[in-house]
């Protein structure tokens, strides 16, 4: 796993936090072998790290098989509960969802991916199943391409030499070029349409969220299926509630900071 | 920490996940004088965990201050998308929701906590902040009540032996035989209502998740405010609805378990 690390580097805890990570959607039931395998560790070191998890409450097991416990939930929520944004948002996405009937989401980008920190979802299932915490690349998202059109020209740069595209759908965009034209318009629009582009039938519209001194933070955005709206509809229809959401979370941002 | 632990105990790794779990929601930001506080580390070893973190994507500085990154919801996410029972419920809870007007959540039993592992929220704000992997001590919530209540006789037992009952509000129990009584009334009626015991002005009523063996794996309630509901109301009109979600999630599960 870990190579030319610096002398602090703690690799059991690199190792460690693998083995949770072995465990998925698929597969929420492991075996020592299964993790060992999928962790590259020793049946040995395995076996030691999951032991470990055991005691301190993070994996069940019943002797052969091992399992998360909920638990495990507690790491990612010191991060979300320290976050100003999920819970400053939610209001908004709630106001948001209620009023368009259509599922809101944030979400901040994290590297190359954007990560969802909120979300209100509606009673109109997609097949995709987004979670706070959910990933996807950034280029093929509508929030995503807000976060991107956002980053200073050199990071825009670098991202754009790096990305591989690989289009999800036959609508997408599959190229560098493409890409780079498309963020340039999002910049002087201000808003990101992505239209069936992650997943067929689902249109969505992105607006960044940015703090006090002009920076992007976030984004927030609505989600629709193309059954029920037309692209038209939804700059008509979703883009000025969602403009006046951004604004709405951006001045609840600051008055949250400026009162700590 | 951690005392007398077996010769498997890899205690790099409690120390890792402890520094993980020095940021919370009142700090976002710690310096390494903080986390070693906190943590009970040395400053060397908080040093060297953090920027073990720091070097993981976990963990992100500017040499002074650190801070939690969204990567760390990863670790959290490996449980809740390995878990069936969000994505099987959460189309009954945006129903439910939508249907009432009010939030509808699942919840399960992790130790003497219920932790939230899915949630659709409505408008209507509490001040108690609720995501998913918060979590509560059971006897205070209407979902942790109903899986009490579910426990088998010793585990049940066991539990009011060690539970220590702190009232959050005026109205709530506050004592183990109340408790006790409660659970066993709960147990026969099939759901729990909890009104204004975990927080003034909110009422929730909670229905047990069972498997199809029939037993207790979840609990799936809804929560309304106390001036839009008496709880006469929550009985008439919340309860059969609920109870109708929660038979639905149960068929649905069973038939995703049988499809694997």
């Amino acid at each position: 796993m870990s190579e030319d690390r610096g002398e602090h580097f703690v690799q059991s805890l690199e190792r460690g936090l693998a083995v949770i990570r072995a465990f998925g959607a698929e597969d929420p039931e492991l075996t020592l072998s299964d993790v060992a395998r999928r962790t590259g560790l020793t049946r040995a070191a395995a076996r030691r790290f999951l032991l470990t998890l055991t005691d301190l409450g993070y994996v069940r097991t019943d002797g052969k098989q091992f399992a998360l416990t909920p638990r495990i939930l507690e790491l990612g929520y010191a991060y979300l509960s320290s976050l100003t944004l999920p819970e400053v948002a939610e209001p908004h996405l709630e106001r948001l969802a209620a009023e368009l009937r259509e599922s809101s989401s944030v979400s901040v980008l994290d590297g190359d991916d954007i990560v969802y920190v909120g979300r209100v979802p509606t009673s109109r299932i997609m097949r995709v199943s987004i979670n706070v915490g959910t990933r996807f690349p950034a280029y093929a998202t509508s929030m995503g391409r807000v976060l991107l059109a956002a980053l200073p020209p050199a990071e825009l740069d670098a991202y754009l030499a790096r990305a591989t595209i690989s289009p999800l759908t036959p609508r997408a965009i599959d190229n560098t070029d493409d890409l780079r034209h498309e963020l340039e318009r999002i910049r002087t629009q201000g808003w990101a349409l992505v239209d069936q582009e992650l997943e067929e039938g689902l249109r969505s519209i992105a607006a960044p969220i940015r703090d006090a001194s002009g920076r992007t933070i976030a984004a927030v955005n609505v989600s629709a299926h193309a059954s029920r709206v037309t692209a038209q509809d939804i700059k008509d229809t979703l883009l000025p509630p969602l403009l006046q959401a951004a604004q709405r979370i951006e001045a609840d941002l600051t008055r949250a900071y400026n009162q700590r």
